[in-house]
């Protein structure tokens, strides 16, 4: 079986890359992305999926397709041209060219928009309020209707906050939920920026790669968008339990309102779809922070 | 004041340059269109909209843009991926191209899919089930994001089923709606593929037209797309009124089933966002008949 994968050097590319190593050796993995920072056994395509030579390599042997490669939300939002080359045009582009095969989509709970009101469930009604958002909430219904066609199998996953991200956290606004580990374990003094009651929802990068895993590998197709499981976590929660791992770790909070409201301030989150098919979130803060560290 | 009308030579484009004509003189009009049927005062630009040096000439010197072009409904359905580049590229370009300024886009009410379930009314959720619907429906998200950036001004319409479009509608699956009054004018035997319980939300080109020029002339911006006003008319109303009207018309009934699902069972229509906008459907079934027939 040929796989590919885009954004392949990225950081949950890296992680689905050791999950296929590790459980499934025998697959033929092509990995597609504009830089790559360390050698492998896999092949490498070095290239920008906007062009149209480079997306034809992409796709022209694999059985299946993960496209992990973004423009984070900060990014988008500065650039919603560029955004709307990357994160929308090159997946539509995807769906055409991957026609009768399976492609799975890395979608965003960032459709959701900030602080939805009620608890969010499956049959939640995106409304994205963000350039990010949009262009991911574009995609999803791009790929429901080529569902609809019978033209695509697979699925769009809608991906919590991942962590521990490197650290830097290029674009990313939510970049303090992946900090905030690395200053626990290197015992540097770090201000989180929202107040111990903000909530998000998280999910280490292991939990994610088995995820992105088991729908690249599926036989199941889901026209809507599959929203992952999370956990939602409270930022008190995650400072308590890394500073008893850590205890040289010295965080405080300081709260700023915007990153509250966008990043901290998840409600409820039921994901009856995820959960029937087997993907799962993090059993629990003790093990997302093991988890998180493992690989960060 | 300088306006572009994109499928200036189309029915609705036409009728939009009559009214601009009787209502507004002075407005300096560029009509851009693939061909032109027939010679006016305004200027022509012809050319394809895909085509990047046409989609600036259309955009360069304008104040306010007015789009209609598009490719129809059961011609999106045949090809999705011309689909893609008219019906969704295009606007998607037009929104960055006339930034800072107005930009009226054409949606449709086929962004609800075939038979919406209860009353549609401004807060409904859109669950396209075509190429045609999605592509508009992804159209209306990307200029909501673009209204919220403060980056565009004016607002997407979604045009109702629009009477009588010229005999043979090419591309619109719907063409039975205008063709029965063309027969019944002519007196030619026409079977409706419909029972007379079906209803569609029409509207006729002469009101469609004047809803469109109130939206590119005026001085409000709705991010969110409005569902224009039309009849909720029932077929057998509507064949009732044309055989009062023309005593020699032969129109009998024939079900189709999917015509009837997808363009004969539309429930109640409330438009309160565009009501109180000034924004106005044709008063009763009467009046629709003879706008239509007036323009036909």
């Amino acid at each position: 079986m040929r796989l590919t994968i885009t954004g392949g050097d990225g950081f949950v590319g890296r992680a689905v890359v050791r999950r296929l190593r590790d459980t499934h050796a025998a697959v033929e993995l092509l990995l597609v992305d504009r830089t790559f920072s360390e050698a492998g056994p896999e092949r490498r395509l070095i290239g920008d999926l906007r062009d149209p030579a480079v997306l034809a390599d992409a796709t022209r042997d694999c059985d299946a397709l993960l496209h992990l490669a973004a423009l984070p939300g900060a990014a988008a939002e500065g650039s919603p041209v560029e955004s709307r080359a990357i994160n929308l045009d090159v997946p539509l582009k995807l769906i055409e060219a991957m026609q009768g095969r399976r492609l799975v989509l890395a979608g965003s709970i960032a459709v959701f928009g900030a602080a939805p009101a009620g608890p969010v469930e499956d049959d939640t009604v995106p409304t994205p309020d963000s350039v990010y958002g949009t262009h991911k909430r574009m995609v999803e219904i791009a790929f429901a209707d080529a569902v609809r066609r019978g033209a695509i199998q697979g699925a769009v996953l809608r991906l919590p906050g991942i962590v521990a991200r490197p650290a830097g956290g290029g674009g990313f606004g939510s970049a303090f939920l992946s900090d905030v580990f690395h200053a626990a374990c290197a015992g540097v003094p770090y201000v989180v920026p929202v107040a111990p009651e903000a909530t998000s929802w998280l999910c280490s990068v292991t939990a994610c790669a088995a995820n992105c895993v088991a729908a690249l590998l599926g036989d199941w197709t889901w026209g809507e968008a599959i929203t992952l499981p999370a956990l939602r976590v409270a930022m008190g929660d995650l400072v308590a339990t890394l500073t008893t791992r850590f205890p040289q770790a010295c965080i405080t909070h300081d709260e700023d309102a915007i990153l509250r409201r966008v990043f901290g301030s998840y409600p409820r989150l039921m994901t009856q779809r995820a959960d029937a098919l087997g993907l799962r979130a993090d059993p629990d803060i003790s093990r997302l922070v093991s988890a998180a560290l493992a690989t960060g």
